[in-house]
């Protein structure tokens, strides 16, 4: 049960979306610039990171949120289980996978990101902006797995409400949810 | 020195920000919201809260900034060195002690945020919607902390820099710099 009474009855952070969509409008547009915006890095490889930092910082709401976003845009052929199961080897990017060695150091602290890291990660063929983005996106998921269980939002159990949303965020992305919070707000204080 | 060549001589997050003017721009509008818009906590108070986040993920730039600004912002007869030296003792009240507590909570991960701590808030003082932006503060920069030093921003040394932008703030907020950052990418790139 949430520490306090969010007045609606969505679960995770969209629950606190609907509560205070005055905080909603930036970080839903932190979230589409960095996770959909124009890049170089596809979005699957995006919501990839997304998935491992919230993984890594046990927030089951956006672990699995961000999971099913992944495998919904997915290249044919390449499984999220297989890839989660064993980063490593799995049949990515040598260029991802020095992204998610810099997103996991981020996770612990900014400072843990060394030169090292970073040269091995350009070596790979990662650019300035791709280095840029990976480490605010991570930075953003030590945020968002924060606020989510910081204030002990619901994380529902059936895999379908994750599957659905995923359909749904595929096709029109993480903004319409801001209109529909301050509609919320808006009948509640009318 | 920065990891990544930013192509501008701006200290800490102003650098990424004149690098980034995409991110910048929700970035600074969930400062503004969260620090500085309309609540029933003071602004000196939120930005202790900030400060206290800072210092705990040791961002030096992040700490020193929000310090600043505190500072610049405290009613009279308060310091704010005595305040950090020793919190317990401060002669702040209760209830922002105990957003404090939450703040360093969330600070480790949003799970250390026990019914508990939540209790002792609200016993008192703290109303619903001051739990849960103590929270987003916290959990927000957290992700400022990790961004900065993430990708190696330079913290100047002078304590004069920062009281000269504790000045700025004061009067016209987190906002500006956003339009000085577009400024100088279209220049950049023009």
């Amino acid at each position: 049960m949430p520490h306090i009474d969010l007045g609606n009855d969505q679960p995770g952070i969209r629950s606190l979306f609907f509560y205070r969509p005055e905080t909603a409008g930036p970080l839903c547009e932190l979230v589409e610039v960095l996770l959909r915006g124009p890049s170089s890095l596809e979005r699957w490889e995006r919501e990839l990171i997304a998935t491992h930092v919230s993984g890594l910082n046990e927030c089951v709401y956006c672990t699995t949120t961000h999971a099913a976003f992944t495998a919904a845009q997915l290249p044919d052929g390449l499984g999220l289980e297989h890839i989660r199961r064993d980063l490593g080897a799995a049949a990515i990017s040598d260029k991802l996978k020095a992204l998610l060695a810099i997103a996991a150091a981020v996770q612990q602290t900014g400072r843990n990101v060394t030169a090292g890291l970073v040269d091995a990660a350009r070596r790979a063929g990662a650019t300035d902006l791709e280095l840029h983005d990976t480490v605010l996106i991570a930075a953003a998921f030590c945020m968002y797995n924060r606020y989510v269980d910081g204030l002990a939002t619901v994380a529902p159990d059936d895999p379908e409400s994750y599957a659905g949303r995923a359909k749904v965020l595929v096709e029109d992305g993480y903004l319409p949810i801001v209109d529909a919070a301050r509609a919320h707000k808006a009948a509640q204080t009318a």
